[in-house]
């Protein structure tokens, strides 16, 4: 297998994490988004998108997209789940998770940084602003909902692991990154906490990844 | 079941064509977008993320995300399935359809639009560049992959409608509201035809729904 990824790359980081909480180690190929590698020729061939990350089985299938690689993972190597059994509770934990993967990191990701900068011409404090209000949102949304559902546990949905605790980590990763203030989201901090003193998703980390710097 | 939704939100047209090919028919409510209507106290008890669609189940159960809805219509009733039943061939189609709803419609939503006008001072001409900019990115990648790829027949993967279809006719009919042209993806095009004279995906167009107007 193998893990077309980059340190910084949030949802790289996401499928970094499933990997390690399923005991798979592939082989890692870094694509240097800061120096424009996904659009190199040697990776579009890979993933035509020039996104990251993809995940090429030992079959040759090119996957990409970090929900739909997750949802591969969990779907060929099902212990320990990332999902739980039960439809309504599955529904949360990929609601949950696109609260992340599709409303709010889309907005930050660096081509859309990028077509602020050089094409509208938005000042690094503005697109700052840009990236704040995103950020914030999506953490609003799922503070509320952590802090209002029965559902929530140890994790986001009752006391396992699931996608949703690994997307949530990821956006307050990305927080980090963007000193965005994470202290209005009391239940979002708790549960960030307790996971990344878990080894899957501590050795995860952005920062702890080959090429990465002492911090950003 | 209740369905919140909107005629004109392209999420919540997902959510219609799969409750369609499931032979389900629930209560709709209306949330009107253009008047801010997911902003009232009476939606926001539903989903405090302000955002459509959501699916309330029998049980008073808040479903939220489409593709987390879509994903829990396909567990409950899994006939006929919006999934294949093999691992590779569900993670492309997951992957196809996150590259509407991950990355490129999350882009173009009202929510986004409001905030380049307002917040900043973007003008009309190069806020619909922008609209223009992401449904063609998201064009190009589904284009060059259904275009490349073995695993595409009549449909996005082989022969029967997956959630990768619904995603696709949700934005090329985003691709209708902002008058960008398909021209230059003829798969696209054929796949989307072919979907659109099925009855599950005519009767859910937006412009057939109740409060719609004649065109856009």
């Amino acid at each position: 297998m193998q893990f077309f990824s980059f340190w910084r790359s949030l949802a790289s980081f996401r499928v970094r994490i499933a990997l390690n909480i399923k005991g798979l180690s592939p082989e890692v190929i870094s694509v240097d988004l800061m120096k424009g590698e996904q659009r190199n020729d040697a990776y579009r061939k890979v993933n035509p998108q020039m996104l990251l990350p993809a995940l090429v089985t030992d079959e040759g299938a090119v996957l990409f997209q970090s929900m739909a690689i997750m949802e591969y993972l969990d779907d060929v190597h099902p212990h320990p789940n990332l999902l739980p059994s039960e439809a309504v509770a599955r529904a949360r934990v990929r609601g949950l998770s696109g609260i992340v993967a599709s409303d709010a990191h889309p907005l930050i990701v660096p081509r859309v940084r990028d077509y602020l900068e050089r094409d509208l011409k938005i000042d690094e404090p503005v697109r700052l602003r840009w990236i704040h209000h995103w950020l914030g949102e999506g953490m609003k949304a799922f503070e509320t909902n952590l802090a209002t559902s029965k559902e929530t546990g140890i994790h986001c949905q009752g006391d396992n692991v699931t996608m949703a605790d690994i997307c949530l980590v990821s956006h307050a990763v990305g927080c980090n990154f963007f000193k965005y203030d994470l202290a209005p989201f009391p239940t979002v901090r708790r549960i960030v906490e307790t996971c990344m003193k878990e080894d899957a998703f501590a050795k995860a980390h952005p920062l702890k990844q080959p090429g990465a710097p002492a911090a950003v």
